[in-house]
């Protein structure tokens, strides 16, 4: 008889609701994972709406990272042990009580930190090493420009530049979230009161972008970044079709790339997470990057979770606490 | 008493001429020249037309690649001897009878090769190595779309790329051209009468486009990449400026750049010139890469050449005949 557990079910309206349903059993190679606490993104957003359909193979439930207690483990598992105190980056899956994971996407709770700071994590890092530290090829020295800087991978990633002696400017939606990205070590700038292009030029421009937005904002990235400039797209929130004028990429050497992080095959995520683990964890370790949390929901406000992130209202991580 | 040369000079009107000017002397450094053929290129005729300035320090007569014979040398030159011959490429001064070039720009005019057909390779070796193998980072048994084919820089591409190992698909513009790029080892596609993006698609799609054509071909372009693929621009003939879908280059990953090769460093030529003759010349001398000459003109038919080019009715280079 296979167990059951409470999860968000996603309706035919999209309407949220917490039912119950099968545990997962961990597959060979997989760690069965007993959440704590689940972060929001908002790709979770778009999945609900329809529009972000788990790859093939993953959980049909919301959900991209965790952090919990080790419960059961697959065949062949050699690392973990049950009652490990883990968080992992996930395909899909983390709005339940329980999660099967390949155990190369699951990581030791950094030392020092709670479950619920471990919670908000492991989505961010990930994404900020794969697109700034490895795509983007951030030097110690060089200048990071971060949309978005009070979102989790903002403030991940202003702290994690920083840790490694880049200069960040980061743009916020208010003076609240500016003093935020000022805290932590970036030159803020209020995108809805200031003009972030002759801002950024006036500081002498970015050498890498990691942007978010897209839409209005790619010609005006491609016009501020430095010469051999990368600019990352990691989502397209102002839309992913926009008039630009290529000029300045051919002329100043510049680089326009992205990626997605949940599509990767479990090989790949196994490598970044060794990567992470090896040069990541200690600067957290150290008080170096610090998880910023916004707020906790319990599993049956989730509704609640997405309308604050829907509305961007929050400063870091939204977490739902099971 | 400066000594004088025939040069091509640009009237007011965008006419050109022959006329008599100062001969160059040789700075530390560089090697004069006694011009044997000159190469013609796409952006002299932009140059000639007031769009193209030259860089600060550069001649301001046309010309980015000659062959010819050492006439003088700077000082401190150690490599090359009185009556060398030799290929250089330039940052401009090569429509004339004599023209100084930084030694590290200055090549050995390859094993078996004549002197004209020395004065079509270096724009081309140059740029279809700095973009296709270092930017763009083609592996063996990877594919290549190349556009234009059958120019200069095309014909070169396709050669170097198949002598390493390469896949190459070659857009151009008439059969004559397109038998051309067959015969040179690509498969070819008439893109006046077939649909690119079609024929690429089902071929599976491309690693490496080098592209100079820009307008509607960039969102082709970005269509049919193949995951990970990287897509160069060496110019936009159909416009710099185009409305563009970014959302495939978030999820195949692909890279967009570009860059120029006139306005490089000295330096960072002297880096290519090392590259190029430990790596290409060797092809060339073994016959892997021919030059393709399309036609030469003595120096005082520089229009009917120019003219030639820009109704783009060439196949390879044009020379110019000093």
């Amino acid at each position: 008889m296979a167990e059951t557990m409470r999860a968000v079910a996603v309706g035919v309206d999209h309407t949220v609701s917490v039912e119950r349903t099968a545990r997962p059993a961990p597959g060979a190679g997989e760690v069965l994972i007993r959440v704590a606490y689940a972060g929001i993104n908002r790709a979770d957003l778009i999945q609900r709406r329809g529009f972000y359909p788990p790859p093939p193979g993953a959980s049909p439930i919301m959900g991209l990272e965790v952090s919990g207690i080790v419960e059961a483990l697959g065949a062949g598992v050699t690392r973990w042990r049950v009652g490990d105190q883990v968080c992992a980056l996930l395909s899909g899956g983390g709005y339940a009580e329980y999660v099967a994971a390949p155990e190369g996407s699951v990581l030791p709770v950094p030392a020092g930190l709670t479950l619920k700071q471990a919670g908000a994590i492991a989505e961010a890092t990930f994404t900020v090493f794969a697109n700034v530290f490895e795509t983007g090829a951030l030097k110690p020295g060089e200048t990071l420009l971060v949309h978005g800087g009070a979102s989790g991978i903002g403030t991940t990633a202003i702290q994690m530049a920083r840790a490694y002696g880049a200069k960040v400017i980061a743009t916020a939606g208010d003076d609240a979230k500016c003093k935020l990205v000022t805290d932590l070590g970036a030159r803020a700038i209020n995108y809805k009161t200031e003009d972030f292009e002759a801002i950024v030029k006036a500081e002498g421009g970015a050498d890498v972008i990691l942007d978010m937005v897209g839409g209005p904002y790619v010609q005006k990235n491609i016009n501020i970044a430095r010469p051999f400039g990368r600019i990352v797209n990691i989502a397209h929130m102002e839309g992913a079709k926009t008039e630009v004028n290529f000029m300045p990429v051919m002329l100043k050497r510049l680089v326009i790339t992205g990626s997605t992080l949940r599509a990767r095959p479990i090989a790949e995520k196994a490598r970044l997470a060794h990567e992470v683990e090896t040069r990541i964890w200690p600067w957290i370790a150290a008080g170096k990057v610090k998880p910023v949390i916004d707020s906790v929901f319990p599993l049956e406000d989730v509704d609640s979770a997405h309308t604050r992130m829907a509305a961007s209202k929050h400063a870091g991580k939204i977490l739902l606490q099971l």
